[in-house]
């Protein structure tokens, strides 16, 4: 990585994952550190929000309001969600999508949004969760009188995106929807017991709760395009499986600051701290080495079947142009939001620095807060 | 208007203003109303923020915070600052601009709406109020090693725009920074003494203050064009007087929240109040109208130019799709900033509703908090 931190320290010792432990990762190592520096991340990828993003931020927040008000505990609660940005992540990661696509992609991923807060403030218990995450999937895009706000906006989302998909593509709709929320129930007992997983035990798990099977068919109908057929194969694995680890890296590597607020072990930083048995610092260092590593290896799988014979279909074409945006959007949208760093955070352009755990409101600055690291 | 309020009220009495008064409006109303019902504004004019416009507010934000930051007590005034979102100004009213030239509009509203903030803050001498601004436009452009960071960002702007502009432009930019400021400065002694002027008196000040000089010349640089020599003719100061008054006047309606709060009486609704002798409701109403007229006044000023011999030409057609997109973009950016409904207003696409004047965060709601006024 070309832009890491002063220190050079390089990140070359890659030791095998441990099998599940109990132990959480304060307890490993002594003094906590309350702040890190967050090297630049290399830019693989284009990044560009969709032409007309404020508007659609400004529409899926109405659309919010109208339909999953009910959701939020008051209306401080709701003017707190809303100054997260969530309706921003369409338009960041639909860019090429046209307008009522992008539109769609935002609400819908406001929806997931709105559904993952609600779960993880009351999930504790599988049982519990898969019980109301089932009532969700299966009343998903037919139960438009249900009383339920999150089955009828579900309804609501059904009804306007699964006309721009194949009946290949609805199936994967009510599916993907299913295998996101079961993701989130089979993390509850790990989270609820402070466990820690093996690297790749943690990915393959983490991404079903990112929602890879949803984010890839929001992906192919802000395109347009129908990739049902290529998905299974190796190349396309590779491809994708490297896309959403390095999304799912970049999501724990700016979300650590709340993840750890909550001490939630289900977090690559948390992962690489006890695996490897590494400080706060050491963790966010080899986490951007891997960041990029996902990166570079999601470029190579994606050039091997764009120069292949697949390279002259358009759709692929597309698809991976949509994928890129993804990527880049995906990682631009976290410097953005306030819902990693805080409610009242502004976007101030910074995308490196020093960035504290514990203030309310954290910002990336210059210098750590603790003069005595700024010899790092 | 065909979005009137429900009670279906009309504002045809239109008295003579009166002379300058020194009677602040609440001693004119008893009971004082602390709510209002903000009628649905006509869209006469296209709306639409630059397909650049989040990157643009970001960068632009970076830039407030190399050049500003010492403008602000300390980093929380920053923040709150940012919060409003005075970067997506220039976006907003710049969406048909090349990417560089809508960046150093934001830029440049940044710069004045930083300085009016500070000037709001400072003064209330006039005298010292004249002493201070005629430093900044006296270093306007010239001054880089000025130790006023208002004056060496002032040199920044200077650098970025001058080069896109006419001779006869660069000269106006000097001098119409000069015009807004002394604006500003004719207005504190009637401020500081709760003066209320008659609506034409009060709008003929109020051009100045509201920037129209220099809000011209960015209009013509996103453009690309000078209208330096069309400015002074009839048909010209007719169009330019309808839109800014217009927008001056929908600026007064959404801010009067806040403009209250503080007792300011250069405000359209205070005027109206006043000078009529209506209440709270009323004055809103009669406002609601006039903006309407002025709109609609600015189209049949714009189509006679357009529709005679200057129509021919590309750069006067430039100059009113860009003035249109001025007059719609200031409105649409009103119901989406923060600066006049609070600390913490997140957009939910409400553009008509019962706003208060002292929740001290606002909202645009269906129903007001006095179930006794929901008669109207």
């Amino acid at each position: 990585m070309t832009s890491a931190p002063p220190s050079g320290r390089q990140d070359t010792d890659r030791p095998q994952e441990l099998p599940l432990v109990g132990t959480p990762p304060q307890a490993v190592h002594g003094a906590q550190e309350t702040e890190f520096f967050l090297p630049e991340l290399p830019r693989l990828l284009p990044s560009a929000y969709h032409p007309n993003a404020v508007e659609i931020e400004v529409r899926s927040n109405a659309w919010v309001c109208r339909h999953l008000q009910s959701c939020f505990s008051d209306e401080q609660a709701l003017m707190s969600y809303l100054r997260q940005r969530a309706g921003l992540y369409g338009p960041a990661v639909s860019p090429l999508a046209d307008e009522q696509r992008a539109g769609d992609i935002a609400d819908f991923y406001q929806y997931v949004t709105v559904m993952d807060d609600a779960i993880a403030g009351a999930a504790t218990d599988e049982q519990q969760a898969r019980t109301a995450l089932a009532r969700i999937t299966d009343g998903f895009g037919t139960d438009t009188d249900d009383t339920s706000p999150l089955i009828r906006a579900g309804a609501d989302l059904w009804r306007r995106i699964t006309p721009g998909l194949s009946p290949a593509q609805v199936g994967r709709f009510k599916e993907s929807l299913a295998s996101s929320l079961g993701g989130y129930a089979d993390e509850v007992p790990h989270r609820h017991a402070g466990h820690i997983l093996g690297l790749d035990d943690y990915l393959a798990l983490r991404v079903f709760r990112f929602g890879w099977p949803f984010v890839a068919l929001m992906t192919e109908y802000g395109a347009g395009i129908d990739m049902t057929g290529l998905h299974p194969t190796p190349a396309f694995e590779a491809a994708n499986g490297h896309a959403v680890r390095q999304m799912i890296l970049v999501n724990d590597l700016l979300s650590w600051r709340k993840e750890h607020a909550r001490a939630d072990t289900m977090n690559a930083v948390a992962v690489l701290q006890h695996t490897r048995g590494l400080g706060l610092q050491d963790a966010v260092d080899a986490l951007c080495h891997l960041i990029e590593d996902e990166g570079r290896a999601y470029l190579a799988a994606r050039d091997l079947i764009l120069g292949g014979s697949l390279g002259t279909r358009p759709d692929v074409a597309a698809y991976f142009d949509a994928v890129d945006h993804l990527i880049g959007g995906t990682q631009a949208y976290h410097y953005l939001t306030p819902r990693y760093f805080g409610d009242g955070y502004a976007p101030d352009g910074s995308t490196s620095g020093w960035l504290s755990l514990t203030e309310p409101l954290a910002r990336l600055r210059p210098h750590p807060t603790d003069p005595a690291r700024a010899v790092r």
